[in-house]
């Protein structure tokens, strides 16, 4: 298609600033520049914005896809110099200053790459389908239905073998998410399904979380990771640590000698960076994330800068920050910000992070919250989680509607979302 | 498969009534028969109960997924004599008492067939896949996809022409569920959306609403179907009675003379009943639906019950009632009760209607209410509608929840849950 078909910008005289993707980062950075003198376009091929970090709580039926969710244009719709495009960026070109889209060329001024990462298989992309990953809405609504289905099919037979196989579930990854998940697959087979079912017991459920490492929450202090094990012990969780996944078929996981079998894996590991990193012919690291300069840049292109997760930004302490939503949003602050000076002929900003504290959450009443010196554990760090991410929810409405959600799940024990939908039946094996 | 894999249900020693369906008909019959000595076995294809009156609410934006379904697990939850079945009834064998399940076969002593009604394209099966129905969660979500893509495609292209085929929008069928959507759809257009856009202005799009008979609402008193009309016109909806649908292909829609530019038709029109009608091979009406005996059982067998939209009830006026909720719910408890009769060796009863009224709602503050002697119209008319729908919603937690998306709708002029999921992006034209 040709370059006509994509609209212009509103006013086609400002410099056009173009922003791929409206995760953290993209969203943050075109906030920003409301008020600069810049047309700012931001792409994205999915029409929201997610809130990541409770895809977990969509993915195990404790809310809704909406509560975590809001389009990106209802997000944007006061910001006069803002364009959305619902499209899809499949390469740039840096030396002609255009990203190619599905509907045609666009052409920047300054381009902001903030399309991010998913997760990654360890080169076993065969894995993939068996393994559901935790990415997007659709992946955290086909992670709800096959853990829902797996208690509906062990409640559909009677041979034992079977059932016991449907009431097995494995996690792969012991970071935040891998935790979560555990946790509350955790809660929903001891308390939210217990009196439901007539042939089985949801309760016997055996839950078995993987981290190859050799401790849990590898990115927080070593006494949080020890908490996080023993939490999810006392949920009857089994924690296999030092324990590498080499296998994955339709019938079970295979670590190393041991084998476990199960029809149900859901996939916490593993770090892939947007293809784009590479299409940009700059250089990247081992995972695809682009080296960026200090500030933020990519090296020989003051024009183009990348936020969040598809940065590799090694300038403090020689690591890459991690792919964590504050690392994207404070990314986007000086990223607009230097674009601004940028305009106004002022030398840019180095960036530098500055760490608010990690928290993971173990079901519904512990968590772990580092915030440097300070540790906290147990239901106080749940309490600030869930406040934290409560006032973080984009928009009035998703807060009300989750604290009420929240709030009635943990006095009944409930999880409400309960909904298999995507397609009629348990087409597999019963 | 073997029958072994059908689990037995909690006391073998029980008759066994099985239900086939999990909509109003099949789940107030199940919980009528709470304290019945019977065991009860209820069959769904799918996990949840749908509050069918408010799927539009899902399929244009209003409303999640979960706030107007509940899981059949959940809501029996404390019914000690039920058991429910996630599996598809595909035949039933009345003389040897049993129903062929995707899993098994399974015996009954008493059947219960509430598998319902779907939509039908009069022959024109080819339509399906241009022109969705709505009758299941999937479809709403299906529903909400198209629509919401429609105005991204228009945003995505200079075309003029093609900007006014995706402004189009077309629902065929003029009963409740017809001028519900098209309502929807008009003040989505015109307050929803207005400010997002930057190529288009979505409050210029078209919305045609084709009913083939000479008014709106057929089966609502004529005045109350000449306000809805008038209703509809004021909300900038073209309704076009006496206007029969021939042809719907990708690019459009043909009204006999007529042809509408399109790729979005709504399809809210034409009834099939349940294939298991004609499977029990028992007279059918003209669309399949069995034609019970007054006390609701099948000519020649006094032990299956049929009840809801699958059943034609024709001994009060000679016309088959209405494919309401209220005759599936109040047919459940006269069924229920004859159960328990006939256990009783006591002589079964007639099934007689009482019809309560029928409603439909315009837009946010328009509705319609038939009360026989006394209709209801306007905004009365929408609060008596408000106020039953969330009475009659499934659980407390969603009629909360409901309430507060609703009063936020209501003040705000919001769709919030403006998500597309299904697919990453729009595969077709732009």
């Amino acid at each position: 298609m040709s370059s006509g078909t994509v609209p212009p910008p509103p006013h086609a005289d400002r410099p056009r600033v173009v922003v791929i993707g409206g995760g953290f980062g993209g969203l943050t950075l075109a906030k920003a520049l409301r008020r600069a003198p810049v047309d700012v376009t931001l792409v994205d091929r999915r029409n929201h914005h997610v809130f990541q970090p409770l895809l977990y709580q969509v993915a195990t039926a404790g809310l809704s896809p909406a509560d975590i969710a809001s389009p990106i244009r209802w997000i944007l719709r006061r910001q006069r110099n803002a364009q959305v495009l619902l499209a899809e960026a499949r390469g740039i070109d840096v030396a002609e200053r255009r990203v190619h889209l599905d509907i045609g060329e666009l052409h920047y001024d300054v381009l902001v790459v903030a399309s991010g990462a998913t997760h990654a298989y360890f080169g076993r992309d065969e894995w993939k389908e068996r393994a559901p990953g935790l990415k997007t809405l659709d992946d955290a609504l086909a992670m709800r239905r096959r853990v829902l289905l797996a208690f509906e099919r062990a409640e559909r037979t009677t041979d034992r073998g079977a059932q016991s196989r449907q009431l097995t579930f494995v996690v792969v990854g012991g970071g935040p998410t891998g935790v979560e998940l555990a946790g509350a697959l955790a809660e929903i087979a001891r308390h939210a399904l217990s009196r439901e079912f007539k042939a089985i017991d949801p309760g016997s459920a055996r839950i078995v979380l993987c981290e190859g490492g050799p401790r849990l929450l590898p990115t927080f202090p070593e006494p949080l990771g020890q908490y996080a094990e023993h939490a999810l012990r006392e949920l009857g969780v089994e924690v296999r640590t030092g324990t590498v996944v080499t296998g994955i078929d339709e019938d079970g996981v295979t670590l190393g000698e041991v084998r476990i079998d199960t029809e149900t894996v859901l996939w916490a590991a593993g770090v892939s960076a947007s293809s784009l990193g590479r299409a940009m012919q700059v250089p990247v690291d081992r995972v695809g994330r682009v080296l960026v300069e200090p500030d933020l840049t990519v090296p020989g292109h003051p024009e183009v800068y990348v936020i969040g997760d598809l940065a590799a930004f090694t300038h403090q302490d020689g690591r890459p920050l991690p792919g964590v939503a504050q690392v994207a949003i404070q990314q986007a602050g000086v990223a607009a910000a230097n674009i601004v000076r940028s305009l106004r002929g002022l030398p840019r900003r180095p960036f530098r992070y500055r760490d608010p504290g990690n928290m993971a959450t173990i079901g519904r009443a512990h968590a772990v919250a580092d915030f440097g010196r300070l540790q906290v554990r147990g239901w106080p760090a749940w309490l600030l989680w869930l406040l934290i991410h409560v006032i973080y929810l984009t928009g009035f409405r998703n807060r009300l509607v989750v604290l009420v959600q929240w709030s009635f799940a943990y006095f009944t024990y409930q999880r409400s979302i309960r909904l298999i939908t995507g397609e009629d039946l348990p087409s597999r094996r019963s």
